[in-house]
């Protein structure tokens, strides 16, 4: 009952971000699809982006349902709340419950190389998740923003796109349970056909108030968002879903793409489409501190998942922020601070024992752990997880790949 | 050599425009891809289009070199000025001298029912340039346009494009010359990147000024400028050209198409693309009078392909603007004005027999021919027409639409 309320809210705000009344000054927040930051050393303040996106919190009612209606246990980054709101998530659950259809839609906007852990976060939940729902999966490789944004040629957008999906296989996907394509292999009449519908009920001047975009940017950046909202409709998938636009999709993502959704959400409403459901992430800080996101652009804020266990050691010794004081003694004497210290958060999101969790935090804010120790604790959970993905990654072809992206029937029938 | 000047005028306008310093006051000629309008009673002042446009005049001696180089008369549209203007003709002869390819691009916004004659004159005079350079030839059929545009639903816009191909293939195209699609069911990744890249280098304010779309306008409408200027580039149909890009198009259109080639041009610079040349026409009048065009969402300003030849004569009698006087006895004192009768334009626009077109031009001046005898020789010529369509039009099935729309190979080879 919550979101409507909150989705006015933020439809208020957005008017008056519009008419230049709101003041901002308070908020140091910054988050977008293209800039996450905030003056805070904890990081963004997700309590304050929940009504100022007008969206729903997702709290210990909401998800203690969805154990019920599951019969699993949330997952570690769901009950420690890295996965913090969400839009309708209750819909899914009563579909859940009544057995009707829904499906998982993720993406990510290729970048070159190797994934980074942050990029991994939402994969991790979506691979979870889809044990729990057991429903299609899609996923989306933005290659087209990623050429229109940056300064590259199609081609390379295009092979950036395809190593990136080999990492994001090596998560553990199931070919006939996922379709992964890239926008500009994929594009398609039945898609295109929705990307039209969604141009037509969303003006230019809502882009600009929803995305920021300005006259100067090109065309193709305020024709993207439709691109991004298409895969929320079935019927942009028809070897899946055949012609069905009454099938909901879940999106496990981080909260800077929320405006995508926002945007298409009121779309398919006017489309009298399913409207897509979304299951928001916090971001997985950067090394030198929840300040920012890891980001693949600034290479030592993030470990990636091509790195050593000795350069993920290393990375974590020399960068990741520690909220530990500056001597040992002092340490002893005053505790660390959890909430800021990188090591511990990096914990908090990959860490599955609770228990141990909570003597960890217990044990460092009262100066029993040392920074080293929590850092070397780290090392090792992070380590273990970017190792299993290269073991994974080394069995994942191009061949692979293409039972992925082939027009290809799933399991399931609808 | 005059082209690139009078592009700069052009350009030099536009910028005045957007600076908000030109006035068009003396300017009452309104001419966009989707309006035209005059309020001189002899039509669009066409040389002072030249220059707000940019384009160059299609001049006798363009005309003897198109003559010299293609072995062919310019048919009676073309050397009586209903072609009037292009961009960058030239080129296309040279290449035409050279034995290198090119073809030739023409399309249409689907409307309902069936075409009027105004939308028949560029098909009509496509088939004459096909017949006289033997090239492939693409037909863009944009559903999309009419979707985004009017208050109508996708599969509306597809059969409108559907049965429109059908009065288009009964100009005489043959299949194994020419593509003919619908964006709709055509939309397909080589294309999509031909958009994208047109996307990305122009922006939001150049299509504003460009085309006068408005920050209230749909994200469609700032969107489909590059749909329609994707087919200028050959690599948008690989089942014909291949990958390659270096293979012009020549455009025939009405000159109120400019706008979007105007863009397409400067895109296809950025693109390393051959750039699209054109050839522009004239509007074929409204009944009523040379101040709009026909257009078919006014009904009775057309003539139908599927007006019945007793429909055709009683338009023209009732309808058809008339030069002359208001009695016989006065006609035959003062004559009457060819100029701005709509029945003397259409003779202009259809009439082949040039000596014949002269003799009526002077009896009609000198009164020596009544406005009702003029209404019968003109009901005669568009009957003739109109009913060559009808006849070849009985023969066009949707089996007929198929050969034309599926993904076929053209006689010519790339």
């Amino acid at each position: 009952m919550a979101a409507p309320v909150a989705e006015n809210v933020a439809a208020k705000i957005e008017e008056l971000k519009v008419n230049g009344v709101a003041t901002e000054e308070e908020d140091t927040d910054k988050v977008t699809p293209w800039e996450v930051t905030t003056t805070s050393a904890t990081g963004i303040d997700y309590d304050k982006l929940i009504v100022k996106f007008g969206c729903g919190k997702l709290d210990e009612e909401l998800i203690a349902r969805f154990e019920r209606v599951t019969g699993h246990k949330a997952c570690p980054m769901m009950r420690r709340g890295m996965f913090f709101a969400h839009r309708n998530l209750q819909e899914i659950l009563d579909r859940k419950e009544k057995g009707k259809p829904f499906y998982l839609y993720t993406g990510r906007g290729a970048s070159s190389g190797s994934l980074h852990l942050g990029h991994l976060v939402p994969f991790i939940f979506t691979k979870w998740l889809q044990e729990v729902f057991d429903v299609p999966l899609i996923i989306q490789m933005t290659d087209d923003e990623k050429f229109l944004w940056k300064d590259m040629k199609v081609d390379d957008a295009k092979k950036m796109a395809r190593e990136n999906m080999k990492d994001i296989i090596s998560v553990g996907f199931d070919p006939s349970k996922t379709f992964i394509f890239n926008d500009f292999d994929y594009m398609c009449p039945p898609f295109y056909e929705n990307v039209v519908k969604i141009w037509k009920v969303v003006n230019t001047n809502q882009g600009r108030s929803i995305f920021g975009f300005t006259p100067e940017d090109c065309m193709g950046k305020a024709a993207f968002p439709a691109i991004e909202g298409a895969p929320c409709f079935a019927s942009s998938f028809p070897h899946i879903f055949g012609k069905r636009n009454d099938i909901p999709c879940l999106i496990p993502c981080a909260i800077d793409q929320d405006p995508y959704f926002r945007m298409t959400r009121d779309a398919a409403h006017k489309l009298k489409a399913a409207k897509p459901c979304l299951i928001f992430s916090t971001f997985l800080p950067a090394l030198q501190g929840a300040q920012t996101k890891m980001s693949a652009s600034e290479p030592n804020t993030c470990i990636f998942l091509d790195d050593t266990p000795k350069q993920i050691k290393n990375k974590i010794n020399k960068y990741a922020f520690s909220g530990g004081q500056q001597t040992v003694e002092e340490h002893r004497a005053k505790g660390g601070n959890c909430d800021v210290d990188i090591s511990f958060q990096f914990l908090r999101f990959f860490l599955e024992d609770d228990q141990k969790l909570a003597e960890i935090r217990e044990k460092y804010t009262k100066g029993e752990i040392l920074s080293g120790e929590l850092k070397a604790m780290a090392t090792q959970e992070v380590q273990k997880i970017v190792g299993e993905m290269a073991e994974r990654r080394k069995s994942v072809t191009d061949e692979t790949v293409n039972e992925f992206t082939k027009i290809h029937d799933l399991v399931y029938k609808f």
